[in-house]
């Protein structure tokens, strides 16, 4: 496979990212006890412009369920949508990390929640013992089609959990793409979440993802969690660094913008056959198998979705070049 | 602080583990999907010379708690020592991971175990439901005093471990530094355990530890645990490629050699103020609160071990001249 | 509400059961170390007509759970129905006992699963270890809308299920309103399940369920559960003499077949009105607010089923007047 | 066996219990929505002279984890006696509820814990992540050796327990007799815990024990938990109905009298022999093997505590011709 769809979960390290692994190797403090990590807070205090509290770690699933498990107590209950990736891709990580509690499904197109869809959820909840009361609501942004959530969407559901007292968890895998298309800040964009999974590694990251904790009691409870689940590693300067190098000259949002242009450019040749609006980095195109199968006679990498389409995925490092024959090849079929 | 005997924890990363990490960039398949990660069973099945199965994991704590987890029921015990890392230093990792089991605590000098004070804790447990019954019994090669199991010894406890159906868990942070110590095979060193966690990062890694398996069955339940923990990490090849490098011309050995080495040179000034035979890299030594000010105005760093000890770590890094000093101002208090 | 039909749950102990409790009132050893605990075992035998190991517990939920418990690992998944029990009502119970375990929600008509809905299920989970495997399929006799498995249907399953080696669950709660109904042997109606969840308190008892496993060696991994989930209760025999009572002349047998007799005299009165056809001891009937009404000013008890429905539950104590009372009033309406 | 020295818990059920639960076998509201039920909080709220909230519960060691569960996060740890129940008897229950959660063991003459023996455990925690931090302390009045607390103990635990913002349980299976050894209110017996399992079963019940919150909003969280975990039965009136007769003209504490004085009878035979001074209803005697034969001969039962003594228990309803004899029986030895 010489030019690469597939994930952007596999994408090598950007330079920038190997010169700040390498800047860091001096020995400094175990843990999360180095001067790396210790500056990550006002690193990320002053991206979001209020106090938050940081932690890194090594996975999404990490990150998202150290975050949920701040939010919801064992009893508990999450609302999330029906294809979010803590309930479909993350092997029943947030069952391990919240000791049982359930994800409660909800709808949405373009993987996305709405207000109404959410009340559909809660509305028919019994409020007594026999029945799991949500906790918190989990969105996703951008959603597992690559839908990105308007600051106006995101005011609404947090108006909405905020009557019920539920707390908001952002899942930020791909946090950077959506700022980069909504164009708005970074607060805009996470809107009023409690707690952010702030992805990196599919942004030109190795192997950190931070969790932002917008009250920073929240971070205090989810150190002693990160330890406790074998998270806390002990060099951590070099999860410090990396995340330190995507704030840097903002690259996180120029990689991010790089992945979305790539990705429009391919988008503007699919027409009719995009199964989703093109908001950021990921694709879903009706192609058939005989059409998959020419494009992957001509080295194009990609997951089949489904019987009848496909999801491209660009990356910070997504060649112009390949983008182009990419958009070529679709529109040739 | 410019000589460094605080721990081998945050020593920098080894040349030769750069090498490899860069040498990993090119893009694979995600998650545990790339080349490296699937040669390392045939790795580490040559090092200890039977098939094997091996995971990466970033840290120790996960290392341990994922082995533990494939050989213990929620409802079960681990024989462990008083002191052991899993007991004392893990932040409670071994009851979220085994979701409640208990670890059942036994003596032995120099934080190892022996068939005697295995049976004394196993002994007075009623085989009814009122009490947890043990499971598996977990020992630390080296201990956390820097002891050594010999072969001799680990076939012993392996002996009782067996005759009550136990399994037998080693905790291999330092299990580098045994294997130098005891100068036999890796298997040797490892005696006929079930699982072992076999540390990298204090020799030298950056963030990964092998987790492996002696019984390939083991590892297939390990591996929906270790995503379950979020531990299986999107761009594995990072992590495979530290463990392929230590591998590499059994620099995991040369590495601890030269840790152990520095270690001995420093011992032989310390005479009658060790509180333990120096097996491997860590040092136990009497020193008053007064010596140990001296010691730091000469810039040495070291921890406290209550009030009238500190502990010295080498690493694969301690230079010559450093242990030379260290052991100078020792002999001339 | 002096004509109770709110649920079979509420309604007071057999006189049968009375007598059992007082005859079990002398000393005996503690826990299930009395005699009537220690010969469970051969009176459900004798039921089932093959060897089976029993335990009891107090509620549903707990028996559920403890099945459960012993046939799903904690990264396992279970497929049940969407409107089952341990889904809907259990407040997240199988959560808790199955340590994060999930439930995998299935569809099919009258709250049944059938062999094409659970492969619906299974059918597009990929064997990896990003989504949680499926372990074990849990079926309701009689289901949550009163409807019964035939035997031949429970084979369907079961021949699945072995197919991909899927443990068997049974939520029996109304076990014997089924069995009732279907007019076969307890074993016939249980079909070829690993454990059941026998239920008595809705059919007379008082505080014991039984928790049949078919296969004993699972019944010694559900006594330290039990213990640990803190449902070893120190006078035991008064929860076996429960179960005796009703095994006793086959007393579950016919305290079912008044409830069912009682529930089909009302059916016969509700035509059109009927949700699902009677099989078991519940009714769903469609009923405006307005007729609902009607019902309650004439004393009857019962729950709303929505807007537009009432649930009926008829009991083992269910007065012939009552039900012919509750049959008139329906019909004139 | 004709004279029952082994265990309180097989003890018959009182008649004037037994009583109760016939009066309660009306119909009513399933779960703890019933009368019986919902009056609770008002019989213990006198009792204890303030406001409380209970909670009934079919076990002690379910009454002591769901208690526990709503003081100590899953991270967090328990400070208990070495001998205490929730560590030595409960099958590991707490690790189930808790969620991995840690007991912290203390020593303490008769079981007791005392300000210096938890300040030797606390005291040694570091406060980081690596190691478990105390959430709690719990106690258990009478101790595992029948001794109890007086009310001055109690509050230097107290305060010391507030001055580390550790919450207080009570493990109160024998509070009954502790109370009435004391001679000193329930509420003074009790001092200023958080929660308390107040037993019943030991102490003429059948299968209900009391969780006191003495703040309301903790048994909110219990209510969920208590279901979650297959506690919540059905028929709950038959579980208040004993609470209520034990409450009723203070039989709970004539109850616990009777066996005090049925103990004390028999310790003052023993001399010499008694390995902790009688405090409530067991006794700990040094008894060699041949002594203990002659009296099993006797027809005496009890069980053995170690090779060279034995523990006797009486209960509410010990003969006064029984504890007259076996405390001839043990002079006469």
């Amino acid at each position: 496979m010489t030019r690469p769809f597939l994930s952007d979960n596999a994408a090598p390290v950007h330079p920038k990212v190997w010169e700040a692994l390498l800047a860091a190797d001096a020995s400094d403090a175990p843990y999360d006890g180095d001067a790396l990590s210790q500056r990550l807070d006002e690193a990320f205090s002053a991206l979001f412009a209020r106090e938050v509290a940081v932690l890194w770690a090594a996975t999404g699933t990490a990150a998202n369920c150290l975050a949920l498990a701040t939010l919801v107590p064992p009893h508990g209950g999450v609302i999330c949508h029906r294809e979010a990736h803590i309930e479909v891709d993350e092997g029943g990580a947030p069952g391990f990390y919240l000791h049982g509690a359930k994800l409660l499904l909800a709808e949405g197109e373009g993987a996305k929640l709405t207000p109404e869809s959410i009340a559909a959820v809660i509305d028919p909840i019994r409020d007594d013992v026999h029945q799991v009361q949500p906790h918190a609501i989990s969105v996703t942004q951008a959603s597992e089609y690559g839908r990105c959530y308007r600051p106006e969407e995101l005011a609404e559901i947090t108006t909405r959990a905020r009557a019920r007292k539920l707390a908001l968890h952002m899942d930020g895998a791909r946090f950077a793409n959506a700022a980069a298309f909504l164009g708005c800040s970074p607060a805009e964009a996470a809107g009023d979440v409690d707690a952010l999974s702030f992805g990196c590694i599919k942004n030109g990251g190795m192997s950190a993802e931070a969790i932002v904790f917008f009250d920073p009691a929240l971070a205090d409870v989810a150190r002693y969690r990160r330890k406790r689940a074998g998270h806390l590693q002990s060099k951590g300067r070099y999860l410090a660094a990396q995340l330190h190098a995507m704030l840097a000259d903002d690259m996180w949002l120029s990689n991010a913008r790089a992945a979305n242009a790539a990705a429009a450019e391919i988008a503007a040749a699919c027409g009719g056959r995009l199964m989703h609006p093109v908001e950021a980095n990921e694709l879903f195109v009706r192609l058939s198998p005989t059409e998959r199968e020419i494009l992957r006679e001509q080295e194009f990498g990609f997951y089949d979705w489904g019987p009848d389409a496909a999801r491209f995925v660009t990356a910070w490092n997504t060649r112009e070049e390949d983008a182009l024959a990419l958009a070529q090849a679709i529109a040739g079929l």
